[in-house]
């Protein structure tokens, strides 16, 4: 089972995530990312999606042309844990 | 300028798509997809996208791990047109 973070520990972390925000029930982080077209944005998902299966830890996620919008969450605790903001991470590091 | 397909020729061509359904406004048609695990269904969604990119016609859609959900619509008639429906027919043939 793994733990979920507290809102003090969610609080701790957060700044350090500068492009993620809480959702509105405070069981997920959001973050939207915008591309020049539609290539570069689904290059961007397949890398995350690698990260992701490589972590088996997967987000919730969408894509509208050259948009894409990521949730993560942690089904196992009903909120969010430290799996979802290492993934965070390393999306924001695929950005460079 | 893609012309809008009237009702009688969405009702004409949609029975030849028997996975997808008109979404509520009647402006784009769905479908949701249910593979055995997230690789299968990325898998999947690569596949769409070189489609995709090939017809210049780009799916709004989402992915939950295995779950992927696919709306169709075309934005320059605001609405349905001939590049859905073709669209819409490869990707019912990538599932063989």
């Amino acid at each position: 089972m793994i733990p979920r973070l507290t809102d003090d520990e969610i609080a701790a972390v957060l700044p350090g995530l500068p492009g993620w925000s809480l959702d509105g029930d405070r069981t997920g982080i959001v973050r939207s990312f915008k591309f020049g077209t539609f290539v570069e944005a689904f290059g961007f998902m397949t890398k995350v999606a690698l990260l992701a299966e490589k972590a088996d830890h997967h987000p919730e996620w969408s894509n509208v042309y050259n948009r894409v919008e990521i949730r993560l969450s942690t089904h196992d605790c009903g909120g969010l844990s430290k799996r979802d903001m290492a993934l965070a991470a390393k999306i924001d590091a695929l950005l460079g």
